[in-house]
């Protein structure tokens, strides 16, 4: 937790905040080792990044009186990542990674060799994927939230969302043997796609070339998703 | 288990093979749902990739007739990577991204930073490293085990090893708040030294700037070290 992100929930009146879940008050305490008096860094959802004095701290809340709020958020890449609905464990950490990095426009897309039941999974839950998302902001001292869809159907994907997105972005699908490398030092706004473990069948990388994607490959190596989501991430931008 | 990767121990006669670990043989039957006559990816620890037909599967032993040893694993990346030891759950993911990326020389680095009981930890026993190697060498189809070399003691690793390994490789610490952007494309032997989580103290950066290593950056966003370690290694090479 390098940043305290103040949701709208947590803000007092005009320049206090009170933190009240467990998750982070123990992470004050026994992390941070926080004590009435310390500045720590925080930042409003959305919004600037400045410190914190702590108030008053106990096993209830943690009280903060606000200071400089002066400080802008990181840069947010320019990408919108699609990325074929990982397993439960894996797509928590993907989530955080990417959000970590600075992707703010993800999508989880169904595919043929995603499991129908990972669509069950608490994991999808509003309140896990905001979870998730937090704690990757909290990494990287960053405050704006990603925003996460998801398409259930692969062919609707493709054939009614995806030619929109294409129409202001370059649309790049990873995928083994595609002939051409991952390029780097992307600025324009980037479409990623990411198949599942095993990849997109020969159909699907076929829509998503016909729709006007390119495709490309970052190697001989095989790479778990969330090592493969921050390797493409960090190698295009 | 992109590749079942064969030890000296799983060799038999001349061409045949055998499994008998808990572990591939789980991974066989309910991942792979493998059955006689199947063909699958085999390697040889420190040696080529082919196929191996399955002879036989039952819950003591896989048999495999080994066929078409014929492929190069995939080339390693130039870099000797020098990671200060992370918290043990860190640790065995780093080891696995890693090696999955291609490292094949890795230390292990005492910093202030780093809790001294994390070396204590049985994550250090060879057995266990040994086992984040090959599940790293799996993923991503290599045969060739990196080195990890431990170095408890940063004062004695800096001013008696690392001028040695500074005499072939270009060192680079990487550091938030350091002038240089991580460059991209590198080809040249690369002493890569990341810190813990918290960073490098001072002292330390100024004792590894004086021994001739460059400090880099990766922007303005703390990354964890196991996707720190990621994105460094994709974005050098």
């Amino acid at each position: 937790m390098n940043l305290i992100l103040l949701s709208p929930d947590d803000l007092e009146a005009e320049g206090f905040a009170r933190v009240r879940d467990p998750r982070r008050l123990a992470h004050l305490h026994q992390v941070h080792r926080a004590r009435r008096g310390d500045r720590l860094t925080l930042g409003i959802e959305g919004g600037r990044i400045g410190r914190g004095e702590l108030l008053s701290l106990d096993d209830q809340e943690a009280r903060f009186a606000i200071e400089h709020l002066e400080q802008l958020p990181p840069p947010a890449l320019p990408v919108h990542l699609v990325l074929a609905l990982p397993r439960p464990r894996m797509l928590a950490r993907s989530l955080e990674h990417a959000t970590a990095l600075g992707v703010k426009h993800i999508t989880l897309l169904h595919s043929r060799r995603v499991e129908k039941s990972y669509w069950q999974s608490p994991e999808l839950a509003d309140d896990k994927i905001r979870h998730h998302l937090v704690l990757g902001l909290e990494q990287a001292r960053d405050t704006c939230l990603p925003e996460v869809s998801l398409a259930k159907g692969f062919r609707p994907f493709v054939e009614d969302i995806l030619p929109g997105l294409l129409e202001t972005q370059r649309g790049l699908v990873a995928h083994p043997g595609m002939p051409d490398a991952c390029p780097r030092g992307v600025t324009a706004p980037t479409l990623l796609l990411v198949g599942p473990e095993g990849g997109f069948i020969d159909w699907e990388i076929a829509k998503l070339l016909a729709a006007g994607c390119e495709g490309i490959h970052l190697g001989p190596r095989i790479l778990r998703v969330e090592t493969a989501v921050t390797a493409l991430l960090v190698r295009l931008f």
